[in-house]
């Protein structure tokens, strides 16, 4: 496995795969790499003959410094999960190779990053689409792979590649969660003991609202009630939002027609969460 | 040549053209080529293997819809004149099939955008920025092409490569005259008579201007109201702006230094012309 650094070095690096002809796929991660990333990336493994994973805790989608500061970095163990998988290239530039000083052109989002964690983290989605242009235009990958834990991320950066006629093809890696539920996330292992137990509770709310709708409910409204009730059980949970939403266009929705998204964000000591599902009638 | 209309078709060329090893030059315009632009083909012609030449009237980068409107189209004429010079693609796409009616993602330049046409014009340059990335993901060119009189334009399309790590190299192309002086511009056509013996004195300002500073003049405060002293003289010219700024971050500067651009912006019976040129010190 090849590490690479400097932009400039992945650059020529893609240029060179381009003419050779083989297909690249892209995992872009901020580090910390737990049993989801590995999805995505043994994902991508079956999918190109090189696989990309780039390696970026990037400074401009974190509204808060402390999140940013504090966001977990374990370049080692990365490296060696990377090789044990396959991985042809881990691309982990620092971030002043990434942006100038007076960097100012930006990519931006302006209808499905209104609502869910685009409220309630400004600038967040210009910083995603960004990074996510940037990274795509280094590497030039034929396919790139996101989680859908991170849903709203994952719609976006597919609009982007259509509105912007990005020649990549996204692939979407389903949530991996640990064996009580909670979805993985870098951000977990930051959660004291206690907190960690209360997690699981924003899985088990998911899986409620899944239930009523099987068992023939259609009120959103009923429905957000029912996981917040079971949210604000836990002293330390504060709810960011709890919302049913339009599969396509992320819009509120009021009653459950076919298959709508259930996306919940939370505080647990400080620490962001988000988990969603798919509410299906049977 | 061919006659492209369908961004896939465009889409899948390029790809072919990838895997093949040749080199691709773009040429994005507006159509109703005249002299200026053919100078931009015959640089691309003389530095890539293919020539792609874009013809699209950006809806989105005019604020006024009639100037939109009254751009000239002249699709017959400017295909003769690109098979001529021996351009492989012409890439003419209708509007519907560049943009989706739920379009959602654009660029932003925020700091060289801020003064000269894109005070006058809010919104042109995120026209312009997404447009031409657009072009370029759909044609994956090696080079494009862009020319000086669309000043700020050319350095905005620069700065968005870089920030944005697009695979490209832009090439200038020199600032194309009538016999008189006169930039070359498709809106040129769209002058009476009288208008288009008065526009002269765009370029004759400009000229007076240089040779003060080759004199010795350093104050800009001087040099901007000579100009505007010519410009009021003819009382069909309106002036939008008369500036001298910084050769890299296009601000404002008050003496000439070593070298500083000269730009104008003027309305003649409400047609818009635009001019630049290069004070030096000699």
């Amino acid at each position: 496995m090849q590490l690479i650094d400097d932009p400039e070095v992945m650059a020529n690096w893609a240029k060179k795969r381009r003419r050779g002809g083989e297909t690249v796929a892209l995992v872009p991660t901020m580090g910390a790499l737990h049993a989801g990333h590995l999805t995505l990336i043994k994902l991508a493994r079956m999918h190109a003959d090189e696989v990309v994973v780039s390696l970026f805790v990037n400074p401009i989608q974190f509204g808060e410094a402390k999140d940013f500061t504090h966001y977990p970095r374990k370049l080692e163990q990365d490296l060696m999960q990377c090789e044990a998988l396959g991985v042809d290239v881990l691309f982990a530039p620092s971030a002043d190779r990434v942006y100038m000083k007076d960097t100012s052109v930006w990519v931006d989002e302006e209808l499905l990053s209104r609502g869910l964690c685009g409220e309630s983290r400004p600038g967040h989605f210009r910083g995603v689409c960004t990074i996510v242009l940037k990274l795509l235009n280094l590497v030039q990958p034929d396919l790139a792979v996101f989680g859908e834990k991170d849903l709203q991320q994952l719609r976006i950066i597919e609009r982007m590649v259509r509105d912007l006629n990005i020649p990549v093809e996204i692939l979407r890696g389903k949530t991996v969660r640990e064996s009580d539920g909670l979805a993985m996330s870098s951000r977990n292992q930051r959660l004291s003991e206690g907190a960690r137990l209360d997690a699981v509770v924003i899985y088990e709310s998911i899986q409620g609202a899944k239930k009523q709708v099987e068992q023939g409910e259609r009120s959103v409204e009923v429905l957000i009630q029912a996981v917040r009730d079971r949210l604000v059980c836990l002293p330390r949970i504060v709810i960011d939002y709890v919302v049913v939403v339009d599969d396509v266009t992320l819009k509120p929705i009021e009653r459950i027609h076919s298959t709508a998204l259930l996306a919940i964000a939370v505080k647990l000591e400080s620490i962001r969460l988000i988990d969603n599902d798919v509410l299906r009638r049977s």
